[in-house]
């Protein structure tokens, strides 16, 4: 587990690598729906998504021998960019796994980055069977996005911002997927004002943390079906058990609501934020009696999305 | 023509009913375009585009006496919106005459911000003699969209702002359609840093005004086809003059290029923008040669766009 200082101490570690990104409003959206609605825009972060702050933390806190044989993951999303542009940041090499079927455009931003790319068959078992032999031939360090303390501990600067920038929510609503933002954004609460409530929301189509948070058991992702596709991954046994202890209610949206937010994040904020972000501003809209009169700060997770291939 | 003071005493004005918008930088942008470039986001200004500036400052320096019967305007566009918004907020009726193609969204936009619509035949003389009816029925103050000082020196507060935050480009790029914003850019430039180059940028299927400004006459538009529909409109009188006397040049640019710069604007700054906005940055990718190692002010004008007709 984590301390308080671990988080303030990532948050010095990410600081001169990361935006301390801006808190948005709208009085529109506050009377459509009876709340008190902050969006931490996240959109807005270097890689276009908070991975870097979780991918920032663990690169830079490496000894100097553990980061000399450079770092490793496998990733088709955003960690992949993020473990890249860390890595560059620290002047060291990172190896990333990705699947054969990625699209184009992640390859070119991980390269862009400066990431050095291995391609392998699109499953988990050839995936970690590359990473496998990636890091015995290399000795690179692994840095896996979300079970990991110090990624959690990355994650966990971003609440960190809104808690110190003096907003003091009834609510804090985060995505969740692997659960690193999620257990970070709660062990940040916790610390520092224990009274604001900490709600993760997923896609209905890819439940399994709230089949996790009301069995009691970790259960994993089964064929994850959504148009989120920075939530398909399953928690690990570090996220689930700060999920057990400090999160108030997982509440799962359905893809409808989930377009129907994102586009209004679109039309009245003037942002671009990508499904996976918008599941914040659904659980809003599916569940109205849990945010009434209520405040609430929504974290908008990233805005990495294909303008060719919108959802509406 | 307006004074300093004036723009000065205009910014006062709206102050209390405006944001004063960010200023976005995308290092990346830098890099692609070898330039400095700023991004002033009237994306984020109330109503979405930057209108509600000079529509504030016109309604709210009318004498209780002239406000008394209300004001009254023809327009389709966000000018409508924003004289709506202005008379609301001053307590005043506002008679907006729209042309009965217009859009359901555009038309539920100014009903919501409480202008009475009058719906009229879509050709100019017909919204000419419906609000001449009008104005001679109610005595309402008529309100121009952009040939009008107080619109202009409303209009000014944007480069106001941008100057005032101690920034000092080597140049300021501005869409002109009827040229409000352009002279408004002009002239708060002149008066505070005149070492400031403005250019306007429109559309090379809405070219009137780069034709005034070659020819020295006034050029009206002339069936204008583009994406753009915020810059179909002809110059007026007045800002005319103030584009010959204070403006460097006007620079038209394509069709492909507009798309292109507003698809990268919305990539990269993760914004959402309308075509007419992207004209800025279309200007910086079509003369590469005038933007190379100078800094560059953009003025985003506005984020009004259908997200279910995207223009790529």
């Amino acid at each position: 587990m984590i301390t308080l200082k671990d988080i303030r101490d990532a948050a010095k570690r990410v600081a001169p690598y990361t935006h301390r990104t801006p808190v948005m409003i709208s009085h529109q959206l506050n009377r459509m729906f009876n709340a008190e609605i902050c969006f931490k825009c996240e959109n807005f972060q270097k890689i276009g998504a908070f991975k870097i702050r979780g991918a920032t933390n663990a690169v830079m806190s490496l000894s100097v021998e553990e980061a000399a044989k450079g770092v490793a993951t496998h990733s088709s999303g955003n960690h992949a960019q993020a473990v890249s542009l860390a890595a560059r940041n620290r002047g060291i090499t990172a190896h990333i796994v990705m699947p054969s079927n990625a699209k184009a455009v992640k390859l070119a931003a991980v390269k862009g980055y400066g990431g050095e790319v291995t391609l392998c068959a699109p499953t988990l078992a050839a995936r970690e069977a590359t990473l496998e032999k990636i890091l015995e031939k290399t000795g690179a360090h692994m840095i896996h996005p979300y079970n990991d303390w110090r990624i959690i501990a990355g994650q966990a600067t971003c609440a960190l911002e809104i808690l110190d920038d003096g907003v003091r929510p009834d609510i804090i609503v985060t995505p969740v997927g692997g659960g690193g933002l999620m257990s970070g954004t709660a062990l940040a609460t916790h610390y520092i004002h224990p009274g604001t409530k900490v709600i993760a929301a997923e896609p209905e189509k890819a439940d399994d943390a709230h089949r996790s948070f009301t069995s009691g058991k970790l259960q994993p992702s089964v064929d994850p079906q959504t148009v989120c596709d920075g939530l398909l991954t399953s928690l690990g046994n570090n996220t689930f058990s700060v999920m057990m202890k400090h999160v108030s209610a997982v509440l799962t949206v359905s893809e409808d609501n989930i377009i129907a937010a994102m586009r209004l994040i679109w039309e009245r904020l003037k942002i671009v934020v990508e499904p996976s972000a918008a599941v914040t501003l659904a659980a809003v809209m599916q569940y109205p009696d849990r945010f009434q009169d209520q405040s609430v700060a929504l974290i908008l997770t990233g805005g990495n999305v294909d303008l060719a291939d919108l959802p509406w």
